[in-house]
């Protein structure tokens, strides 16, 4: 589409000067785009748009609540044009989030890391419908959602609509978790939006400036330049060795009586930072953050943030501190959005902390509701409650003793459907299943009691899919696929066999593929922690961290934005202007 | 210096990897660059360094309020060491302002125009120090300014403090001058500040965004889309001109069924826009207008702006008509900021509108205490005034009565002084100033009451100079090259004949050298009027635009980016995400 636009705004600029016209035939010929030099109402384009009005009347209604990852990858992944699309969300564009901390100080641009979500929909062949506001209240009867707009000016009253689906997807994130500690919302920085990123950008120069002034003194200054990360998380980690590089590298040369002062606090209420990863990595970054004077302070239970100090409660002594600070970053995890938990109550998941969806991403309850992304978590089932059901399946003859061999033909649709038997079966070191049976029993018959007994430890691997833009993305390409095979699935079901009823299932499960995660350490280093339990940290990884940021980029514009950004920073350093 | 960072951090990188150490030092020779490979520690750095803070009992404290065009531009040029300089802004950063209209629509970003005070100053060989606060008190008696921090967050309470000065320099710019028309402050977006420009910016997307809800009526969707412009100045101009742009190149594209609702308006009171320009401009300017669809009304005076519609007055028809509006932008001219208006009443200026200074910048009646910029007017002196002076001076001998070759010796300091005397004889197209003196007279004599009136038409031609980057840019200068020489030139005085005085003028006055101004009408077309009256108009006009603000930039870095910003815009068009 870019190359479209470049030539679409040549060919503006050409013609108005139609000397050069000839060049532009040569160099599109050449380049073999003279098919792109056309206005956007060219027959191909209204043909598409004349289809998708006429066929509005029999359309199927999807709405989709967000524009985060989940959100964005199923809109990107949708080709289907037989779905009236609505979106809606607050923000009118996707946000890459992982880049969010390198954001927070200037090593890549907000702008560089955001794409109109609208732009992102319009090379789609069908009409996407984007509408900027908040949905406030889900309505499952009527199978309508009530939105606002969240705009805040002078350009009038609340505009308030609902919309009307036939399937809903919600991915509308999950907000920022404070555990209640009293003061947090009030004084403390989060990490979740870019909004966010750019107000901890200015806070930090405005920490700096502060501590210029002539009238703080030094107590007040080593006060202002004390930055305190809560959590340590990818996400705290790789904001507090940003900051430390920010520092190091750019503020001490323009503020170098201050450099002295400055100190960077990272509270962990665990054992460890970085605990969801690997235990070298966890000692490499804790080593590393030794090294470069970042204070880590694990066994640390914030207990409340006021306005100058933070409270932490030390594990190992039991007693309380309080830490004065300049600027407290909090990211400590995720909460449910108020707007689910009245979902929740509604359709009944009432003791649960997250939105339940079955392993097709339907929300539990509610057949046309989709949930995916941090909003919603997999209520994997188990195969303990399913035992009987599964032995009655293969025991086709009803006799309650089957041979080992018996269970070939359901084993396939087994391990789709429970996806803790293959991770089992991977940790024991067994070849398949049938081994699995086998072991339990030297004899080669089994009843309902053994099939149990070998299948008993199963259950224990199973494991919530991790908060990551990894997890909404896979989860928002795999729905669009369920949607544009819809039609053919309902015919042809390709998953696996319903064990309590008859049939298949139309799709095969989600299955989450884990591709490795990142975590930046600052001074030009990453640890890196793979697929297969494959360790790398140092600079080698930090390329690798360049390289697949690059190429996740959502657009092109956003690609060359961030990659520009990374080579202006090398050349240049980071911006400390407060705007 | 971006040579120098560049080569720190390569040799930073290339340190932590020996083996490519050999390749350093080879492009580093090749490149004649190997002396940069050096930290900061350096002994050439810090004997400079030292030098400063040794000297610092006996140097001159110079303080200088503001970081805009006049206070950036004497920074920059302030070369004698033998100054203490502190820089007191609420900004801790310069804006190249002839931008911003480019920002409010993405075609520049913000961050690519603006550069760190600190990062400027930093180049100096003596120490520089910059407070982020406003100054609003100068207290004049003793030599003191009060200062207070902006800043409005958890930091602590507000920070007070006072400076000494020796030399204060006055270059706080102005404020947008609403003349007290009510509602503007509340409803309309000036575009001054970076900031004003982020916020025009983020309130266009939200008129398209909020025009895009199912629940706006068709009527309202017009209301929200109707931009209206006051002020057909160059800035008014330029941002009706971009914002014309940016819908029909960017946001039509996005928001397809919403082109034919917007609406864009210029009211200006004059007679025409842009009529500081020569009058091919103004008529080339209306009438690309009129074919772009941007309504221009000229003779409207803006008497209130309410929440949702704006109230002028036409001049034709002497009614009052009431306008909906989404969006305004008032960009009328500037007024004087309350602080200056303080400092005015202070010091005896009370009947006048802006602060007034000498032809050396000095504020009238306060020796050391200079003002440059949009903040202060100079009061040229008339010719008038000293007329019995300056004829005294020439005549020697007292006698009365004097040949027009006597006049030899004083014409260069008339010239030099009283910088109308050129203008006129430019005008009436002479040679020079004898042949002005000899045009009024035949007979070769003059006595005082003929000298008189052979200039008594010289002064009309006296002119305010425009509220302009350039103007400002040039006294920061001038002045800095008068601090720089203040010794010398305290011995060698260099400065025209006091005419009412002994000896002579320390300085030469400051004269403002004309460098051209360009109106740009979007579409890539600009108008330039250069000196001698060269008017220009079109494409070619816009890359002599593109090549000067590429040219005229601060630094390397925002050089670098203003002009990727325009690559990247004519690749990949402009954001419309609403951060």
């Amino acid at each position: 589409m870019s190359g479209y636009r470049f030539y679409e705004r040549a060919s503006r600029a050409y013609y108005s000067n139609p000397r050069l016209y000839q060049l532009l035939v040569v160099c599109s010929v050449s380049g073999g785009g003279l098919l792109a030099i056309s206005d956007q109402n060219s027959p191909i384009r209204s043909a598409f748009a004349d289809a998708g009005y006429n066929a509005d009347i029999k359309k199927k209604k999807v709405v989709v609540l967000g524009t985060g990852w989940a959100g964005t990858s199923f809109l990107k992944n949708l080709k289907d044009p037989s779905y009236d699309v609505k979106i809606v969300s607050p923000r009118n564009y996707f946000a890459f989030t992982p880049l969010l901390p390198s954001v927070t100080n200037g090593t890549v641009e907000s702008r560089s890391i955001v794409e109109p979500i609208r732009s992102i929909v319009r090379k789609k062949k069908f009409d996407v419908y984007f509408k900027e506001a908040e949905c406030y209240k889900i309505d499952t009867e009527n199978r309508k959602v009530y939105c606002r707009s969240t705009q805040q000016n002078n350009l009038g009253g609340v505009e308030e609509f609902t919309v009307d689906y036939d399937y809903l997807v919600i991915a509308m994130g999950a907000r920022s978790n404070t555990f209640n500690t009293p003061g947090v919302v009030e004084h403390a920085h989060f990490l979740k939006e870019v909004e966010d990123a750019q107000r901890i950008r200015r806070t930090v120069i405005d920490c700096f400036e502060r501590a210029s002034l002539p009238s703080v003194s030094e107590e007040e200054k080593k006060r202002i330049l004390h930055f305190v990360v809560v959590g340590g998380g990818p996400t705290g980690v790789e904001f507090a060795a940003e900051l430390h590089d920010f520092v190091n590298e750019d503020l001490a040369k323009l503020y170098p009586k201050l450099k002295e002062h400055v100190r960077i606090t990272l509270l962990e209420a665990g054992d460890h930072i970085l605990n969801m990863f690997d235990k070298r990595i966890t000692v490499f970054a804790e080593e590393k953050f030794a090294r470069d004077g970042i204070d880590v302070k694990v066994g640390s239970m914030v207990t409340k943030v006021a306005e100058k100090e933070i409270c932490t409660k030390e594990r190992s002594t039991g007693q309380t501190v309080s830490i004065p600070y300049g600027m407290v970053v909090w990211s400590t995890g995720i909460g449910t959005r108020p707007v689910v938990m009245d979902f929740m109550k509604q359709i009944g998941q009432t003791n649960r902390r997250v939105l339940a969806t079955d392993e097709w991403l339907r929300v539990e309850g509610c057949d046309n509701i989709y949930a995916l992304g941090d909003c919603a978590t997999i209520n994997q089932r188990k195969v303990m409650e399913d035992i009987s059901a599964i032995f009655s399946k293969a025991d086709k003859n009803n006799t309650g003793h089957l041979k080992v061999d018996d269970f070939k033909e359901v084993i396939k649709d087994i391990c789709e459907r429970y996806p803790q038997v293959e991770i089992h079966l991977k940790k024991k070191q067994l070849k398949n299943f049938l081994q699995l049976l086998k072991n339990s029993d030297a004899n080669d018959e089994l009843n309902i009691e053994k099939f149990k007994l070998a299948l008993s430890e199963v259950d224990t691997q199973m494991k919530n899919l991790p908060a990551t833009a990894q997890v909404a993305a896979q989860q928002g390409t795999y729905l669009a696929d369920c949607f544009n095979r819809m039609e053919l699935c309902e015919k042809y079901p390709e998953g696996p066999l319903r064990f309590r009823g008859t049939g298949r299932h139309r799709f095969r499960p989600f299955r989450y593929k884990h591709l490795g995660q990142f975590a930046p350490l600052g001074g030009e280093q990453t640890a890196a922690q793979l697929p297969g339990d494959w360790v790398s940290i140092g600079h080698s990884s930090q390329w690798l961290w360049y390289s697949v940021y690059a190429s996740k980029q959502v657009s092109w514009r956003t690609r060359y934005l961030v990659v520009s950004d990374w080579g202006r920073r090398f050349v240049f350093g980071r911006d400390s202007s407060r705007i």
